[in-house]
């Protein structure tokens, strides 16, 4: 569900496994993991991973306490690891004197973030899959939907809905494989030690890597990643793009809904869009949603892209401006992104008034189709001329395109009637778009 | 006090005045101070400004239920409206049937931030004097402090570290201008009813809006500004550039912190700075946080700036992105600056260690000194032969560069001894610095 | 003149001003300047100041060359002051040898680009100015001219084009202001020697500067500013905001231009906006120059401001990532400016399109009027009520909302027909809005 | 060879194959691509395809003409098809009637840009791979070479110099591998005519789009992609990314090349680095022009981001906003890769410097190992408690670390003086790093 949070928008589902909450959470199964692992490896004390595991169910670390504290270091880390083996030895300061063995802030951070962004990315894509279940539908509906094209927002020859329709699915598509990839190379186990080194562990820490991302089902990459952020940033471009196509769909919805166009509108969703001073007035409020996204996230992706020069073995600043990026391009996107499948899967499309659009034109979309004809006849210049010819007769007459056409003896003279009678057909040459959609919709994820 | 909120550094201070809580109150006032006007004016029964005033002292709006409710028209202010429209009817139903009358949406919101912004603006002016104060201080302490200068990071002639904090300084007085400007520029009333004409109100709307102003205490522009956001840009600009001057500062703080170069550290406050793994270490964590926000701050610039492409009389996502875009820039800066504050306020200055790194490189730093000299005598192209040769030799022969010099005969042959001894006086030519930094602090705000 | 330089918009005299070979022309100028003041105050011989400036005068430097150069040491001015020195020293080598004499790199590149920008900025101030005089006189022509106002693309009550119109010259008016402002700010001298002490001058060096300010006419600030770069990231924050205010006007003359609108449409210029394949198709390529701009000038300001954090006394990549960028953000501005003063000066605006949209709404935009004048007899709740009815019944039984107010036994109980009929005058409730039109105007820069 | 042009740092290749003449050559091939395609097919006459291929290779399109006329409709495509069908038609004035046969400007910009990319990756690509093996080399030759890590800018424990260039390589390798990545996704041919339909062709044309696609060899995707971006941004992200990691490697040599530090240097390459006013400095211009870049880049970067919200069939605007972008990423990017090749490829390491930075430490640096060595005996409390009393002690009395630990008899009361020792040989625990070493180099692009 679509909320805000001090301001920004995002999903009470997003905002839930994004929360510094979930973080704590999972900075506490890291700890408690590396125990577990430390102890079958040998490492410390065979019992003290069960223990710190069962102690680690019972703690409960205040995050608002935390985030107060970590000023004073930077990051939650430090916090943390004080009230964490606080309590812990309280139940059992043996096993507290193991926990956080070998590894180092930073670890613990980036593997938490992981963590959470894993369940973030879970998120994303069901809810992109649905989006693209009911693009996929929406498309199939209106394949033979006919309205114009509209090139620099001026009309052009007509297009079907179902194509645009079909287009804004491949995009979503082409997104999920996106994220998918980008979430391969960077949901991967942080674990380096103090600098990277894993040196508490001597020759061990091969294996306590393999261990660790075993017991938290991640990946573990040929080396840590502390200062090279380059897949990091690589998936936060990928939900970055996902913002932006998104954005595409709904400044496309927001054109089409304008009163004087008319050609669809967003589903009347149960207190949606009422505007506070004009009654009956509906706002594309799923639109705003995604537009105000795709304003925001290019802006947020620069900046985790200016943090990638990150000194040494641990940076000072570029590291600690990543997670609150991350948090805000996450949200704002599934927001957007939850905003256009209530959209999609409700929206209202008005095929009549698209016809009407195009009627409107007076058949002066028309004029490629009869230049191409003509220029097939009578080659590009003598074509064009002919064309312009009957435009501008159209515009100062305010007659239809079609009749000037197919009363002009110079046209008829190169071109015969029926030949021109069929270009007018209201449905107009819509050339390979019933094979476009096809090709896009079979292009599956 | 610096804090994190969501993973974002701000202070207590400017989360409470950004806080929706905090916006929610603003649209309070807003609309008890319109209702007052209204009937001092006539436009509502005379007796229903007074009741409003009255009952809006009673309400207790749920700022988290109307956040989620937000997402339904794109702002706070349909479910605002709602909420307070029954709180107040609970207590006069008739005067709260005249609540929001001839107003929009976006006066409330608009008029809400600014006043929001105006003590935000408050607590930065405040800080950023305290940091000017002790900025000032500094560079008076130290105007005699002669340190290595540093061009591309590379020892270059001295200068002092008074000069360098003045120039901080410097910085700082101009954002405290900059900010004062824009604040003046921005921080205006927003009120124009439904489309910016103040139709609701006849002529009378011009002094329903001076009232208006007046009961708030902001300044009344020409015309309301629904879609020209410039001022607000110039502001949110302003703020960013005083994040990026505070970068400036940490940059410089962080580098002179390396254990290599052990010119100043930070101090150390209670609980600050600890590394989680190496005991006795201590991380530059303020720096950390001025960096980190000089490395968001601008990204979030960008956005507010291309959020200027406002439609006609209210945009469709580009207004919605602002606000919390501008809470993300002032929490970040106000986390910077009280960092910063925090770190100037304490710092620890090693002149001796300044006068060590001048004097570990060899004399080198006097090459422009010595080169200068022999321009006067010989011209520059001999002076730089000259130089070049003794600087080479230097190196060669790891021999200091003033033994070098006041034993070339080459040297001695056009420029006499004592001149040359004179030009290596351990404290170097320090030129008009100390101008510079009267200059500069009297320059002030 | 718009132009496009590698793929860039631009104008042929902001290219000419902001070329390699005028910067080039500035750094003569600066070193020639430099000699005379040094002369003068007898730093250097008496005759070599005449010197240096008459052999500066034949001195040809070739653009192109520098630049392939310039990596060698990251700016223009070590290739430059090679070749400048050769050349001049085959004129006079005596005076050769007195060339750059206590300066460095930063001061005669910043110098020189501060002197670029002043050109720029003339130009910038003069198309502004020239645009403003359009947009007023426009303004006060369509003072009168009602048409729909639009909020969230939706339509919202009446507005008049004048009231638009004013609300895009007010902009611009404080464009020209908010230039002038930066440019006393950031257009100063730039001169500090190596490290920023003038040090090679002993206590002369303030009257060096004063001197030198003078012969270039430019401001001396009470220090260098060689790594506090304030100053200019307002300077670029300030163009960047015009290009922000241009990108408004052109979207609404976009939206407006739209074939289903068609309320106004770009002057066809000499050779403008033709297809390539869809003859008599008018293409709002004025708009799309600024469109393009205000989505190209966001991503380079944050790079400005992303830069200030500058090391020590002279940076190592963030000074030297200015200049290409602040040419780039007064590219794209220059042309953005020059195209919408065109479409300004030319726009054709049709009035009668603009009732009719009106009138296409069958009355549906007075819902504002008619619940506001309910309220002010039955109070809020049931003012809403029966509007929401009639609205609802206008929408499904396709009758003009006007005549189901005017039939609406319910609604007359409680308002006379008159004063509804008042309410439905075609030109609408346009409150204060020539009001609003003359304090905009009467604003001036 | 790295360049500048008009102040942008690019290389010489870079700039010829992303310069608008190139472009325009791939216009021409594109359209007598397009030509033969359609003889072949019989949509046009047999013997035009050839023709206008034999034509084609006699024409001289001015770029810079074309560059003057594009701002007229917003791109080159219209001044390029007026002259190209001029200069054909006086060859060949029938074969130019078919000319741009059925396709339209986007089809024909786009595709000459995919074009003139898939050149200027291979560029990238090559010298990726160029620089990889250097570092490859280089991690190789150092895998022993001990030296300070580094966190925040704080001495830690050690790490080898080699570990560090291996991270180095891990992100180019990534980075390579990301650019073939991306480059299979957006370099596809555009073709779809007027509105993306190839209304021009009816069924034929997908068969055309196959032949044309072969002709050019470039894949055809689903359908065209005239306002999905989505391949395009993931492109320029990138390479955005790429030049983040070569900021990363800049950083940490410009850090290491500090006077303070000397632990590397840049290769004096002929012209280098020298300093206008200071003889015999050598300055970080390799690493000055990567830096450069990384700031420039991400605000570039974000500009493709935010151009995504493309309207209809063919945006006004953000499409052509994109190619001057995408010209400054991969211009600027291209420059730091290759100054870095150069760099890496000439470093100079001093590890006898590198040993004397860890001496300096005093010992200190061992505080971790010796922290982990007395927590596996005594626990984390008591271990910290006595490490810290020792650190402090070493600080206060100016003594080394491990002087103060092998003397302490509350340390060798749990731990002995054999085991303590072996902590502190000079090379200290390095951990897994070698295979860590390993493990990266392997893992091959």
């Amino acid at each position: 569900m679509i909320t805000q949070v001090n301001g920004r928008f995002s999903t009470t589902e997003m905002e839930s496994v994004l929360s510094v909450s979930a973080l704590v959470c999972s900075m506490v199964d890291f700890e408690a993991a590396l125990s577990r692992v430390q102890s079958s490896i040998g490492i410390i004390p065979e019992e003290i991973g069960v223990a710190i595991t069962a102690a680690c169910q019972n703690v409960k670390i205040p995050a608002e306490k935390l985030e107060i504290l970590a000023p004073n270091s930077g990051t939650l880390a430090a916090p943390f690891l004080a009230e964490l083996i606080a309590q812990v030895s309280e139940q059992n300061a043996d096993a507290a004197s193991y926990l956080h063995f070998g590894t180092t802030s930073q670890d613990l951070i980036d593997t938490a973030s992981v963590l959470s962004l894993r369940e973030a990315g879970k998120l994303l894509e069901a809810e992109m899959k649905a989006l693209a279940t009911a693009l996929s539908e929406l498309a199939k509906e209106h394949s033979n939907t006919v309205m114009l094209g509209r090139t620099m927002l001026q009309p052009s020859p007509q297009v079907t809905f179902g194509l645009k329709v079909a287009h804004w699915y491949g995009a979503i598509s082409r997104a999920i494989t996106r994220l998918q990839e980008a979430n391969k190379h960077a949901l991967t186990l942080q674990f380096g030690g103090v600098v990277g080194t894993l040196s508490a562990f001597g020759k061990a820490g091969i294996e306590i890597a393999e261990a660790l991302g075993s017991e938290l089902g991640l990946t573990v990459p040929p080396a840590p990643w502390h200062t090279q952020r380059d897949n990091l940033v690589e998936l936060a471009s990928a939900v970055g793009i996902l913002a932006g196509s998104l954005g595409k769909i709904a400044i496309d919805i927001v054109l089409m809904m304008q009163f004087e166009v008319q050609e669809v509108s967003e589903p009347m969703l149960a207190g949606r869009g009422g505007s506070s001073a004009v009654p009956h007035k509906q706002n594309p409020v799923g639109c705003l949603v995604a537009l105000s996204a795709s304003r925001k996230v290019p802006g947020l992706v620069s900046t985790m892209m200016n943090s990638m020069v990150q000194e040494h073995e641990r940076a000072v600043g570029a590291w600690q401006a990543e997670w609150p990026t991350l948090v805000d391009i996450y949200s704002n996107t599934a927001a957007s992104l939850t905003a256009m499948k209530d959209v999609i899967e409700g929206l209202n499309v008005y095929p009549d008034q698209m016809l009407d659009n195009i009627k409107n034109t007076q058949g002066l979309t028309y004029s490629e189709a009869v230049s191409v004809a003509l220029t097939l006849k009578v080659g590009r210049s003598d074509a064009r001329r002919l064309t312009e010819v009957a435009s501008r007769l159209a515009i100062e007459s305010d007659t239809s395109f079609e009749q000037i056409i197919l009363n002009s003896y110079d046209i008829l003279n190169v071109i015969n009637r029926d030949e021109l009678t069929e270009l007018f057909k209201q449905k107009g040459n819509l050339g390979v778009s019933q094979e476009f959609i096809s090709r896009i919709l079979n292009n599956r994820y």
